[in-house]
């Protein structure tokens, strides 16, 4: 095929490989539903290079697939069959960290652990976390504008970035390095490629802010007795305790199955939500926070972890690898206006159990965030479709405007439900941009749109 | 002419002006630049009505532009001709407030000020203000993703947007009223509309994020020995004092000519830059972190506003209404890597003088948010052309990879300069997208891009 000879002769042999060579990797993401290999992958090193592949394989039609660390839960970056995949992790490092301008800029491919631990030997954070972070790249985690457990202090990726550089279908190379918190000079072009999974350029450069070290964190376990009582310590932690880092809530069935597992008895008393807060604060305030809520019954319980080990036995509940073991296990990632969420988490149940009355449903997420997590095991009857689980949480869901993405990005899994959250209006103009930015449907085709 | 006759069918008499009846609002924004009236004036009261303009526009090739508050200072909103204008003043009013959720839904013509309000009535903080909160619309606000004092804490207007409805140029609703903090289904396309002031679409309605309100809040004023202390100040405050709420550097000949107009006196001492801190810490963690600064000259002094009048007096310099009052005066609004700022100050300074040894040129800003101000006064000689000024401004700027608009925009009068701060790929890029939502051009020609 003389498109991969015009690859091999512009980016030399090294950087297109075929059939074993490719590895398993390029295959599937962390969702694990990748079935072929693609077409060839290619592992350019720098935006130039990106820049030469793309102008080929534009001009042969042929579609190609970014592919950054694999971690996405998606099949976003999953080949579909015929496409030429372009490895980003060649194009690695840290180009500069900017102590005075609280900056960094960094090539796509870079792992973000690596960029955080640039960051901190700068005496500097880095705001992003995820749990991947070893494996995931910048790039993975523009494009997907991922999320992670600080985003309730920091916002999600999309708020780390202040420029970037990206390379249109065609080969064109939009350099949008801006460095600046402020910059109205025009249309903000960055946002057309986070969280677009590919589907509008490669990114291969980034402009990402840093922040001061947060500083000592304390970690506190509440009782809760209602929703409604989640959301009112939500605002008063967000109001009295300054910068809360964390505020994470499991419901009864998902909080108590993990601490039998895990053998962690926190309280003599069983509860219906239990909220784990992570503050800055001074001993002093957060005491005083604790007691109030407490006083005035926003709170049933408390606890104020002691040591760091404790602090780790406490997230080991919300981390919830026990109930990873359930039968048919199916993870949902969804958001919803805060003030909906409780009622969401009844209707859901109740409708899933109306359908499989011996089937373990279980909530847990970034509630401050308007995001939850939503754990559901059913014992399938034979014949039974899959899907079917899918329908009744994603349709529920639509009665109370939600999102049938919160942070994971849509790919191919999501795609035959994004009309549950995203009018036909809305849909058409993603299509316009689409069309507009890669007329002849090369980037990642299939997938979000 | 049969289109106004075909609006008038549409949208009753009462919504089509012109002529005297116009008034002279609709002619200029609070850049004073704008001259002509529009041709006509629309007062739709609804989105169904601003699509049905639109339509008929659209269909009839006859450009149109977007009128908020007219508070803009880049003319953006000023007509250049033969436009229609469409008013956005009657759509207006609150929708809801929900404080579960914090969010609020209002239409895009309510006055900043009143969306304010609605928040401290339900004892929320919508984290968005500036000095023209009175007239200033949310639309215009949106459209120009305005910034403003509290940047520092809470972001530009953009930051404060979770969901927008706008209708295109042909007419076309989208609804994009997310409520989520976390949404990651399919592009989020409210980035299209916020900042490209009213040139791919007109905003008609939005969900605003609202926060904890902040608490007392303590004003400070440093004074400081060189521009790197000022930037080693900021990020101390940043990491030791938890959420500041401003940082507002002046240097000396910003606040030394202020003050003394003012018969101000704050120290003995004469200091090259002064900052003005407000933390809402308590006054113990404010003294420790001004003595430690102090300790290890990060300032030279410093003192706590002891009452609302003395932190106004603060204040009071940094309005610098003094200022306005000095011949020929000029204001610009740019943004530069935070640790390059006082290099460009000091540059842009030795320019202007290089041409008008007499000029006055001093600097203030939001340091925090890498927005500096600029006032330069210059004594032209005869026949000297205005943008001679301009020219030199924006030109050192470019050498710092700077940004010819921090907060106000682009409209028309920084349209000229665009390309010192946007490379030519950009530009095109920002013309496809203008082509793909707005192909027949309609929709506030001349304007950005
Ligand atoms: C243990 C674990 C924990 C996780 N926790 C979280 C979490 O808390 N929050 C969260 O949001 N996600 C989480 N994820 C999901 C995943 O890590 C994120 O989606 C991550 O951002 C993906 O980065 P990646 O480099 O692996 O991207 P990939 O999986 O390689 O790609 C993801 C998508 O982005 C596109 N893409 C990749 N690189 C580029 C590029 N340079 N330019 C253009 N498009 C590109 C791909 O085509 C694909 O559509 C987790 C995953 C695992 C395995
Ligand atoms: C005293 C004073 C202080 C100011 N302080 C600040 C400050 O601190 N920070 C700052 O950023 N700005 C500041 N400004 C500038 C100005 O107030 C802002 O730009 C404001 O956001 C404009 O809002 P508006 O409703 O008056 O918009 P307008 O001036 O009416 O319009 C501005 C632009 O937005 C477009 N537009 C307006 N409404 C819509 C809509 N509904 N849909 C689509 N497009 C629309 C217009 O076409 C135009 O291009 C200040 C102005 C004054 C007079």
């Amino acid at each position: 095929m003389s498109l991969l000879a015009d690859l091999r002769a512009a980016l030399g042999d090294a950087a297109v490989l075929e059939g074993e060579a490719m590895g398993a990797k390029s295959s599937s993401d962390m969702s694990l539903t990748g079935t072929s290999p693609p077409r060839a992958l290619l592992r350019p090193r720098t935006t130039e290079e990106v820049a030469t592949a793309l102008r080929l394989c534009n001009a042969a039609g042929v579609p190609v697939i970014a592919q950054g660390g694999m971690t996405g839960l998606a099949g976003g970056a999953n080949p579909t069959g015929s496409e030429i995949a372009i490895s980003l992790e060649l194009i690695r490092g840290i180009e500069e960290v900017d102590t005075a301008s609280a900056t960094m800029v960094v090539k796509a491919g870079t792992p973000l652990e690596d960029c955080q631990r640039a960051a901190a030997d700068a005496g500097l954070f880095l705001a992003l976390d995820l749990g991947s972070r070893g494996s995931c790249t910048v790039g993975g985690n523009l494009s997907t504008n991922a999320g992670g457990i600080r985003v309730i202090r920091y916002g999600m990726a999309r708020e780390q970035v202040l420029g970037l550089e990206a390379v249109l279908a065609d080969g064109t190379v939009i350099s949008s390095m801006n460095r600046m918190l402020k910059n109205n000079a025009g249309y903000d072009l960055k946002h057309l490629f986070i969280g677009s999974e590919g589907t509008l350029g490669l990114i291969t450069r980034a402009v990402l802010r840093l922040h001061p070290p947060p500083g000592e964190i304390t970690t506190m376990l509440c009782a809760v007795e209602s929703y409604d009582h989640v959301v009112a310590l939500l605002r008063r932690a967000q109001g009295t305790l300054g910068g809360i880092v964390a505020f994470e809530a499991m419901w009864r069935d998902y909080f108590q199955f993990n601490a039998d597992a895990l053998k962690l008895r926190f309280f003599e008393a069983d509860h219906p939500f239990w909220v784990i807060i992570e503050s800055t604060m001074a001993a002093g305030a957060i005491e005083a926070f604790l007691a109030a809520a407490l006083e005035e019954g926003l709170i049933a319980d408390a606890l104020i972890a002691q040591s760091h080990a404790q602090s780790r036995q406490i997230w080991s509940v919300r981390d919830g690898h026990p109930i990873e073991a359930l039968p048919n296990l199916l993870n949902f990632d969804v958001s919803l206006p805060i003030g909906a969420i409780g009622d969401y988490a009844v209707a859901c149940t109740a409708a899933l159990k109306q359908r499989w009355p011996e089937a373990h449903v279980s909530f847990y997420g970034h509630v401050g965030d308007s995001n939850v997590h939503i754990c559901v095991s059913t014992l399938y009857r034979p014949g039974e479709d899959m899907h079917s689980v899918d329908d009744i949480v994603y349709g529920v869901l639509g009665r109370y405007h939600g999102s049938i993405s919160a942070e994971h990005g849509i790919g191919t899994l999501k795609r035959p439900y994004l009309h549950l959250s995203r009018s036909p209006a809305e849909l058409a103009l993603m299509r316009t941009l689409k069309q507009a930015l890669d007329p002849r449907g090369i980037l990642n085709p299939g997938k979000v749109v």
